[in-house]
């Protein structure tokens, strides 16, 4: 390709908003562009990349015998309904009208639509296991999209679906692809961390995520020397107990100045830590349901780990009015007798003689005994892990913090779904039995900002070749005619590299001058830079982009490298 | 690939509904199914040739010199509005707003999306002309879905996009792609006719459709020896004079009784031909603005070729009630004095001294002569043209009509959407011009469909090499392992065929008789056909899908004859 016809070239500054270096560089080397606030557009050398990622993850899908098929993008809204995602997803999940007045959401993932895809053929025993996949338009409709490609509202997703008839052929599916996606991931030039994690609102109960590390990445995962991974919606770990050996001492209303409200304000009143106070958090469902999660004072609500306890969709934060409608107010909330659902998490054992739990204007309670004073309708796991914290898994080490951006996503459904929407197939003995699903899913885009950000320096990308647009970007230094080098011609070079099949980006610009033409080079990453010039004769520059240091070579011996 | 684990077999039955055979056979042989209706799922067959459509096209895009890249689904909707696209497509675009408020489009097709792309680099002369096109997902809400892949409501389309400095390099992207598409055409097995059309709700004045002769299309073309050919919307002819050498004759209201209302009404109580009445036909605006078409009395309104004259986007017949507004009703419009736009046909010039136009309870009025006794606000060619008629070109040959189905479409737009836009570029003087601009497609389910139309015979599909998704169709006739031929084994030659790089679907099935292994052969469609048997011993029976007879090949003679 000749870079002068090339759409879509360099530009000096990369936009104010932009926070990741991964999207910075790749708007200023001219990859992508927004066309609205997390909807991008890909340029010919950004479509390139895209092309060479989805090639390497349809190879790594081929081989685990993955068979490629497509479905539309709107999906009918009964099918989300059937398992209720239409309510976990939220708003997140956009909705249409078509102009019959059928409604329809925009695929968010596909689920449901393989689910029904399967039912229309009544697989039997001997169609099973089998793995569908597709590329296609996913839409989210994020609150905040930040972070250029990392965090969009539409991009383009391998997502896979496996369908078994046992668990042992489902659980065969999902390590396939689990061993895929690091396979991919090492292609790609990406480390990944697999950790345990939350499905979130697509369901099931069993799940990886494969994360990246990366100080600006927006999950945390925890991690144990014991080989314990879990990111921080999942991870598990040990509550100590506070003062379990205490005895239950008698419930009593004490007096309490009335500026004691906050967790701050008790500590500072009763001269205690923090673990010694019960704590309430006060959300609502979108129907708005009050939930109330109690947790021991010095922990932190996980509202993912909340959301799933709960299960009846997206959770959003009470407003101060709503705690008026609630006839109480921010730091008054009581462990018990509101018109709530009341959430417990596992740290309310781990305490005696609790303080708190029934602050009114000039009084509270002390010496609050979970399970004799009161009880919640479920206590659960509902607290956020943080480092330092004793691993749940060995329950010795102490687990530790890493940030990191999500790469992929495996999920084991078991019947989940096929059994929200009767999912069949026919066993050996002719009886219906409902099919066993899992789900797998990567997104494009934010490979492709993984890649950058792990491959780059200050002058630019440093693409690896397996995703690199083009295998080397030949400069010519003297392209007009007039002081074109006599000993070598450019435009030969060009025309002879790509019989040769290799794929060249060609700066053949006149206008621009040398030192421009380098930063270009170095900014758009190629893996290889070429450079004929009057200075070097018949001979070719070769540099690595990730090397100080060129060599001099004759066109064969060029060819000869790249090939090798 | 092994027919027992394919994802998708076939079935004895089409949908009830389907008409066109390709409908039925893409359904029964297991290549499609649908969703809702007019929204299709593909299988891993459906996919494969799929996939082989998209390549043939992408290579022609590349040959052309065209630029891959990748634009989002959802549209701000101030893109189209800018063009007023909105309101040209009307209801068929279907709209969405994100939690956020702000309104979309779902991507109809991306001329503004492409402008607006160009725009975020600010092109100079030096980087044009150049082609952008992509694959993608794009949305029509038809009020009808019918005829299987041939009119649906989500398509994968081909689209591409020139911008150009000036008129003739406009051009030559414009005939490079007019080229590109007849070659895609041939490639793919399929006879185009490239016919002059309208370019409808795109915009733009120049454009060609590529329509594939077709018993059951749903377009219309009309061809003349001369060589003209125009689709239905566009064709131009010539309105025969009735009566131009008649003296006109004083404007009289001439009693008539209240049963004349229709035009059969009409020349029974006159005995003269339809062709000295004048006719109204009412519609509205998507906004409620009545338009009147007065035509001659023999010819039909063509309501593309009103809608284009209006330019106020869709036109809707008016009903009884709208006329009732209109203190009128059927057979009573008056050509004039209506509170409404007139536009009138060329054929108001072809008559002199036209019955009717003013009908009341009891009277009518005759020898009404257009210029004298009334104009319309707009006389232009508002008739549709049929066979019989005589060249809009020639002047001479009558048309003929052919009925097709759409297979691409070329757009020459010049300046529409780029002065809408503010789309410009810097020319060599440093002065800013507007881009000249071009869109072109082509509906890849679409083409799948008239593929099939057009190869099939009553056993069904007879895919083209080019297109198959699989080069071979492998059938063991003894698959279980207790008999199985002991000369050949077909698991082998199935390996074997692989490994020499031919694309196998390998019918391994133990539970299917040889009958039927033959039927879904046949009905699949794939090019060649192989048996392995007892009977044919170490020897393959080799059968070209559209062949009666068969040989004996040894697998050697198998590899050379697909490889030839």
């Amino acid at each position: 390709m000749r870079y002068s016809k090339l759409f879509g070239k360099t530009v000096r500054n990369a936009p104010k908003d932009a926070v990741l270096e991964s999207h910075k560089l790749l708007f200023r080397a001219g990859f992508i562009r927004d066309l609205s606030a997390g909807r991008y557009l890909l340029t010919p050398l950004g479509f390139k990349v895209f092309e060479k990622i989805i090639k390497i993850i349809d190879e790594e899908m081929q081989t685990i015998g993955g068979q490629r098929v497509s479905s539309p993008t709107l999906h009918p809204l009964e099918l989300w309904q059937a398992t209720h995602r239409d309510v976990a997803f939220g708003e997140g999940l956009m909705r249409v009208k078509d102009r019959r007045g059928a409604w329809f959401a925009i695929g968010a993932t596909a689920e449901a639509v393989m689910t029904e895809f399967v039912k229309k053929f009544s697989p039997s025993w001997r169609d099973l296991p089998f793995v569908i996949y597709q590329f296609s338009q996913k839409f989210r409709d994020e609150l905040r999209a930040r972070g250029g490609l990392v965090r969009v509202r539409e991009f383009l997703m391998k997502d896979s679906y496996s369908f078994a008839a046992d668990e042992e052929s489902s659980l065969k599916c999902y390590w396939d692809h689990f061993h895929a996606y690091e396979k991919i991931a090492e292609r790609l030039g990406i480390k990944v961390i697999p950790v345990e994690a939350d499905s979130g609102a697509l369901g099931g109960d069993f799940c990886h995520e494969f994360i990246t590390p990366c100080d600006f990445g927006e999950d945390t995962i925890l991690t144990c020397e014991c080989g314990y991974r879990a990111n921080k919606e999942k991870a598990e770990f040990v509550r100590e107990n506070i003062n379990l050996d205490e005895e239950e001492k008698p419930l009593e209303i004490v007096s309490q100045p009335e500026w004691v409200e906050s967790m701050d304000d008790n500590v500072k009143h009763y001269n205690l830590p923090k673990s010694r106070f019960l704590k309430n958090v006060v959300y609502k469902t979108a129907k708005g349901k009050i939930i109330i999660a109690v947790i021991r004072g010095d922990l932190e609500v996980n509202e993912v780990k909340l959301t799933k306890v709960v299960n009846e969709g997206e959770l959003i934060p009470a407003t101060d009015e709503d705690l008026i409608k609630m006839e109480t107010k921010p730091g008054w909330v009581h462990c018990w007798g509101h018109q709530a659902l009341y959430i417990g998490d596992l740290s309310l054992q781990t305490v005696k003689n609790f303080i708190g739990g029934q602050k009114e204007k000039t009084t509270d309670c002390v010496n609050v005994n979970y399970g004799r004073d009161f009880t919640c309708e479920v206590l659960a796991d509902i607290t956020e892990a943080h480092e330092g914290y004793f691993c749940g898994k060995c329950r010795k080490g102490k687990l530790k913090e890493i940030r990191g951006i999500e790469f992929g996503h495996v999920f084991k459904y078991d019947d989940f779904y096929s059994k929200a929407m009767r999912a069949t197939f026919t066993d050996k003995n002719g009886k219906e039995k409902f099919l066993q699903m899992g789900a797998y899913g990567i997104g494009i885009e934010r490979a492709m900002a993984i890649i950058v950000e792990a491959h780059r320096d200050e002058k630019g990308i440093i693409w690896p070749k397996s995703v690199a647009p083009y295998q080397v970007h030949l400069v010519n230094l003297n392209p007009k005619s007039e002081i074109r080098n006599p000993k070598l011609n450019a435009d030969e070079v060009y025309e002879k590299l790509q019989a040769s099949g290799i794929e060249v980006l060609y700066d053949d610009r006149e206008e621009v001058s040398a030192g421009e033409k380098f930063v270009d080079a170095d900014l758009i990453g190629i893996p290889v830079r070429l450079v004929v010039s009057e200075r070097n004769g018949d001979k070719i520059e070769y540099k690595g982009r990730d090397k100080k240091e060129s060599e001099l070579l004759d066109l064969e011996g060029v060819v000869e490298r790249l090939k090798a």
